[in-house]
């Protein structure tokens, strides 16, 4: 079975929604990204925590399998992230971010992660990933996550590890950012044209799209009744769309519209409960069953 | 071949987009209905319009083979509407609406047109859908559409006709008004358990939702490089769909999802110019070619 690395945040969440809130609930890209993919391959994390971490979630992700090899447990605080979410449960507002042991962190991979097939490189300065892009093998597919502000602050660095890429995931918003047009298919083709062959452009409750030179396949997000917090849903999106990549073996174009699936399949899971509680308390038959009727809800 | 009716208005149009703006344009959603609707089936159009009305718009529209046998023209001025979008292009702001002779229209629909197969009551005063709902005899189905201002000031008459119509086309926003709530799903089970058997969710750039009481589907709209007037997109959306189910001659569930998309290619040809210029101008060659090319973008 192929393997997947993820190198990115793990973080305690203050979450507020209009009906709502959690305190310092685990949360992080890597969290969410690991809790998906490991329901489909092998997952191995790098990441770093501080002094206050509660053992229980370490507890949490080795559970689910994920090899935590690569956590590293430094003083200080934890990641911690404030955000709150108004009724259209959308765009985040972010209230405040301390970065804590996170903000000086230089990710390390294991030795024994470095051949791993498939990489994810979660949100953080692209100088970073391109450091650890330096430690890693990854025959089959590397694919990066980022945020509007390396866009606007390491736009070199950015561009740079972009070249070296196989898939890119990123928000509808921070792909009009980035290529300054409100286009999305202009937006595609521009950051297809930068190195990656492999675009999917998270749209939120709207779905996502995936762009290839070929081809793009646009998919709906599976429609809840209720979303309780949308916080972690494009790392998790991320994760079921890695992890099914890593279970099929395959990277073609029919895989990568079935990846899609997966991915909208795992965030309508992460959306439905605070912190990791939905993805990781979704059964692999829950998982199946929501695929099916997400391709019931597309299909002509 | 089964007949469409179609009953709404004719306007001319001001419309201002960041890049570009013109100046009494053939508009009205009647106008837009039709010329979609007459591209898959006989259209039959009872409207009204003013003094000021062009005889060349007259013959736009009755040159595209529709059926103006139910137009009416009055002293006064055409429906005019002023409108403007941001960089968005996604809701118009209205800068300013003058009924003119649109405003006390009682509609009166031929002896000729009541035998209609298919009719659609576009938006316009309920207690006035309901009249003509008293005028015509339609064996396969009536549609409607309506507007924030009908769900606030006219709910009463709106929820009759919602009770003797067969499909219900929306914009999202409008479902949530109606409903009271922020749920898509929610809002589409209540406004079906109001009457109509089909609920179509008009989303604007993010596509189109069927609702049945069986199943529902969801399609994205058809990408498009540059978008450069989304008026009357929706009114072109119900001319497609409404257009296809006539011209299949079924209503079942494929024909109803196959209609979605016949719709959203339709409007994706209005929105590319000004006026009715984009749907009037697409072959049905170029329209059947834009619907492979959407099947293909949905395709898993």
């Amino acid at each position: 079975m192929p393997t997947i690395l993820v190198v990115g945040s793990l973080a305690y969440d203050d979450v507020r929604t209009p009906v709502a809130h959690r305190d310092r609930v685990l949360g992080g890209a890597a969290s969410y990204f690991a809790s998906a993919a490991s329901r489909y391959a092998p997952v191995r994390l790098v990441g770093v925590v501080g002094d206050d971490f509660r053992d229980e979630d370490v507890a949490r992700l080795a559970d689910q399998g994920i090899d935590l090899g690569g956590l590293e447990r430094r003083h200080g605080d934890s990641f911690r992230w404030t955000g709150s979410y108004d009724f259209a449960l959308d765009t985040a507002e972010t209230i405040n971010t301390d970065l804590g042991v996170f903000g000086d962190w230089r990710p390390k991979v294991p030795d024994g992660f470095a051949h791993s097939d498939f990489v994810f490189l979660a949100n953080i300065d692209p100088e970073i990933q391109l450091a650890v892009l330096d430690q890693v093998r990854a025959p089959t597919a590397v694919a990066l996550d980022t945020m509007n502000y390396w866009i606007d602050h390491s736009r070199d660095a950015l561009l740079r590890v972009l070249r070296r890429v196989d898939i890119v995931s990123i928000n509808e918003g921070e792909a009009r950012q980035l290529c300054e047009t409100f286009s999305i298919v202009r937006a595609a083709r521009d950051i297809l044209a930068l190195g990656p062959r492999v675009l999917v452009v998270k749209r939120g409750e709207h779905g996502a799209s995936l762009f290839t030179r070929e081809s793009s396949f646009w998919a709906p997000a599976f429609p809840l009744e209720d979303v309780v917090d949308p916080t972690g849903a494009g790392d998790t999106f991320a994760g079921g769309f890695m992890g099914y990549l890593a279970e099929c073996g395959s990277v073609d174009g029919p895989a990568l519209r079935r990846a899609v699936l997966h991915g909208t399949v795992c965030a309508s899971f992460a959306v439905e409960r605070f912190s990791i509680d939905g993805i990781a308390g979704a059964t692999r038959d829950e998982i199946a069953r929501r695929y099916r009727a997400l391709q019931d809800l597309i299909a002509v």
